[in-house]
């Protein structure tokens, strides 16, 4: 009998959002996997620390950061042939996901190499799009409203006509694409409408009108704008 | 000192996905309150129900079903009127929220009446989004993939023209609008990247291709699309 693949979301990062389910799976888990980014700290692993068991097996992935996509391909093929011995041998494996395994995680990469192999179950978490609009007292979408998930990376040209023909938007891994999005806004007319998160529901996190956003923004930061919303019923 | 008012996410059915911190504030609640639809039972409370303290009062604010908005506004109005009395005694007040309290939640209803007035703490939850994608075992987004969340009761035409320009979509509160939106992926040609998914993490959930949907669907079902989703790295 092999054992099963566990795809964990761990929520946005205070560790009071994760789930029951999470915190039961991670506190019996005698095998835990989960990516690193160029040898920097597990924010995932981090969210997990205090539930983690000391004896506990950790199967890391080092993905490199590189243009090419083939040495991170590598990493996670390397990764996922770890976690299938390890499966193979009937032992569970836990991976570790900040935020939720499916939305925009890298629990994807191992769930499409090894889905079809064994037995995995997803556990979602809490996303960093409601935690940022429950930290910006911010509704996201009543009644008939659309909400549009937006990259921050995409090209100019395609955020300006994303954000133009949306409802209320959420702009995700702002970063140092933080500059052009805030120009697209601009110029869209939107700008009194948008609120900029950083590290939300974390000690240090960042609550600003985008006015007010600062120069520099971390990889997690988010832009909300709810020109559409209308929370009144 | 007034109480806080919390609106808690309690996730997509199963409470087993409920925070820990969801799970905390509700073990320790005094007074909990939730909306009700012409009389019938509420599902946050049926979420929670395991967690609720015996002695808890409960405000209840039974909302008719009624084309005119006028008769729901009212039970919003009297309902946060008893919340707002039990804040000024001093005494905080649990809100209860099916999936995530600004993600199409009655609690941005309350939340619009008292925000100005009180401390008021948003606790997120998991998404039904989330839930039915981890379920249908159907990543939503990777990298620079954009994600639309659309209602299922817009019009055709709208529908027709979201879908068409998106890549990933989620189309929430299906129901009885089933057959329009099957009609509208089916045109476009997108049937077979077209996954129903009905009360997602609860024992009775179902999960199909598209083409074998039931004719009759309830509220709480989705249908999601992934057509332009790519998991692997």
């Amino acid at each position: 009998m092999s054992g099963t693949l566990y795809g964990i979301g761990l929520g946005p990062g205070d560790p009071d959002l994760m789930t029951l389910k999470a915190h039961r799976l991670i506190s019996g888990a005698r095998v835990i996997a989960y990516p690193t980014l160029a040898g920097a700290d597990s924010f995932a692993r981090s969210i997990a620390a205090q539930v983690i068991p000391q004896d506990a097996r950790e199967i890391v992935m080092d993905v490199p950061m590189t243009v090419e996509r083939a040495p991170a391909q590598a990493a996670y093929d390397a990764g996922a042939a770890q976690i299938a011995e390890t499966l193979q041998a009937g032992e569970d494996v836990i991976c570790l996901c900040e935020g939720d395994p499916f939305f925009y995680g890298s629990f994807m990469y191992i769930f499409a190499r090894l889905s079809e192999l064994f037995e995995v179950e997803v556990v979602p978490g809490v996303t960093s799009i409601t935690a940022c609009a429950a930290k910006a007292h911010l509704p996201l979408a009543a009644r008939n409203e659309r909400l549009t998930v937006l990259p921050g990376p995409l090209p100019e040209d395609e955020l300006r006509s994303r954000i133009d023909g949306a409802e209320s938007v959420a702009i995700m891994k702002v970063g140092r694409h933080l500059g052009k999005i805030r120009a697209v806004i601009e110029d869209l007319g939107f700008a009194e409408d948008a609120v900029y998160i950083e590290r939300a529901s974390l000690p240090d996190e960042k609550v600003y009108p985008l006015s007010q956003a600062p120069e520099k923004a971390p990889y997690f930061s988010m832009i909300l704008l709810t020109k559409g919303a209308d929370p009144w019923l």
